[in-house]
């Protein structure tokens, strides 16, 4: 049974772990391995242990980077970091982070945290068992929380 | 027989996978291993799969990053992602990005997106069959999509 | 018996290496080895050493970027060392970094100072010892030094 | 006999890597392997390719970033695989870039990417067999194309 | 005997190479490898040579970036290999950069650059043969070049 990490962050504002995996087990029968760190330059390295000590297949890396600049370098950095892991591991991690200057509110965040975790749990199942889908999906103009551009045409 | 891998998004608003593929096909007798992912940030992994998973002998990554300085952002990332893949495999990726802000409608957009992947397909079938080709086109100010800005002259 | 390492700097206006420690030794029973080294940028390869040289499980770096952009700029390059260093070991590093114009003058700088390293610390111990504790703070809006932010609620 | 590698773009306006392969002939007996790439982002793959398929001893990676932000961000993932490279197979990498803008016309720009080629090609030879030599220019305010600055005096 | 490499450029407008090394010389026994490169962007592969061929205990890499943005993008993109070039190694490479800019002319430069090498020369001594002196130091604001700032107080 295919085995889904779950890294998320004791920094963000809303439980887009628990949104995740509620998603996960709905849509699929997968094994979860939750490991919840302080920040999100704490993620790549439990992305790394959920890969290498947990045995996952691919994990979620899910977290709210503030809105002052210092947390958008912070969250630049956490993103390098991911990208290496998955070039040392050769598996994905999908990673889901909402801005919090992404929603002008409290409530409004809190549903595109939700919805962009939910949406990207889907993804991670299309990877992981239906890839021909998301091959149908190419070009399309996808998007995770606020809804679909839709394509371009000539 | 060579073996081109196709790393594309679902985030792109064309399907310049399909281009690539066309114009590859039409020019050159290649095996082809598509692999589609939600965003850019997912390729530099699926570059490496279809390097090591699926033995590609060169790869095209296409991509089409948004208009938000966070789009930017995650750009830049794929692409340093990109070039360690390269570096850790000694294999070109043929990184093909159009900026979604590059063309000023949908219309142009998708034009656009079609002629840069066509056009590095073509870099991409030098890379492999003819690399004098490319040496005699050396500092000649070529370029994909737009048209060429040809050389200075002293 | 778990071995915390603490790597801080000279450049630092405060002493957050003690405050860990004491931090660490009142809640806890861990070995500690110290390294203080000039710079933040000479982080990195402090903790690398801690894990190699001296066992540690885990690494809190600390320090004080100034306020100066190439300050700025040494905090990013010391923070992409961090999360390499973490992705080469397997093992977390926490990082705690204040910036020196965080706080409006030098004595709530100092407060500052002691009170990130100390929650942190705190992070450190549950890594170490409670990783559920941390699970259930996920998505809360934990922040270290200044107040908690609290979750948005939909 | 020493073996200089020549990584250079058919982007480029100026065909520096003419201008680097004779400045090295005149002045050294070496081998030359050459390798055009389409653009800047693909020089870090080719030098590793010249390093560890084509035995060379050095390379010189010349380019021509354009003057769009885009460009200077593609100058920038290019030179950091350019470092990574070096640091992979402990050789000296020569970054030869002129940035387009560096020019006022195409006839200056062509006139400097002649220049900076050579000046680095120089460099190539210094690096290989009189490494004293420069030694002896330590701290002496070399630059390659435009007029060396000089040395500072207390 | 410790051996410390010294790596610096002919780009640098003092030679901030010989300042080092005659205070490394007044104050320890240690053995020199000197290692002149053409600019910034060779030191850290010129310090991975000094620590792998020529079996250097600890590297000082000194530059002086220019006052230019490329320059500023040069001297990160330097840092960054110098940082990697550590975590690869294990060893210390005290980073040494006066920017150009930070003095307002050409004598204070040359003194800047002269003062910051021999202060950094002896933080060399100090990871050497007196770590415990460094921990002394700890939290106390200490500066290389220009006066120390001192420690924030409660």
């Amino acid at each position: 049974m295919a085995k889904v990490g779950i890294a998320d962050t004791a920094f963000a504002r809303y439980d887009m772990g628990k949104a995740a995996i509620d998603e996960l087990k709905r849509h699929s029968s997968v094994k979860i391995e939750r490991y919840t760190v302080p920040g999100i330059k704490d993620l790549p390295v439990a992305c790394k242990k959920l890969f290498d000590e947990h045995k996952c297949d691919i994990v979620m890396a899910l977290g709210m980077p503030g809105s002052k600049p210092t947390d958008k370098t912070c969250a630049h950095e956490a993103s390098m970091g991911i990208i290496y892991c998955q070039l040392m591991t050769n598996k994905h991690i999908i990673e889901v982070f909402v801005h919090e200057d992404e929603a002008p509110d409290g409530k409004e965040l809190a549903w595109l945290m939700d919805r962009r975790a939910r949406e990207h749990a889907q993804n991670v199942i299309k990877l992981l068992f239906t890839p021909k889908v998301l091959e149908r999906e190419a070009g399309t103009g996808q998007r995770q929380g606020y809804e679909d551009v839709g394509p371009a045409r000539q």
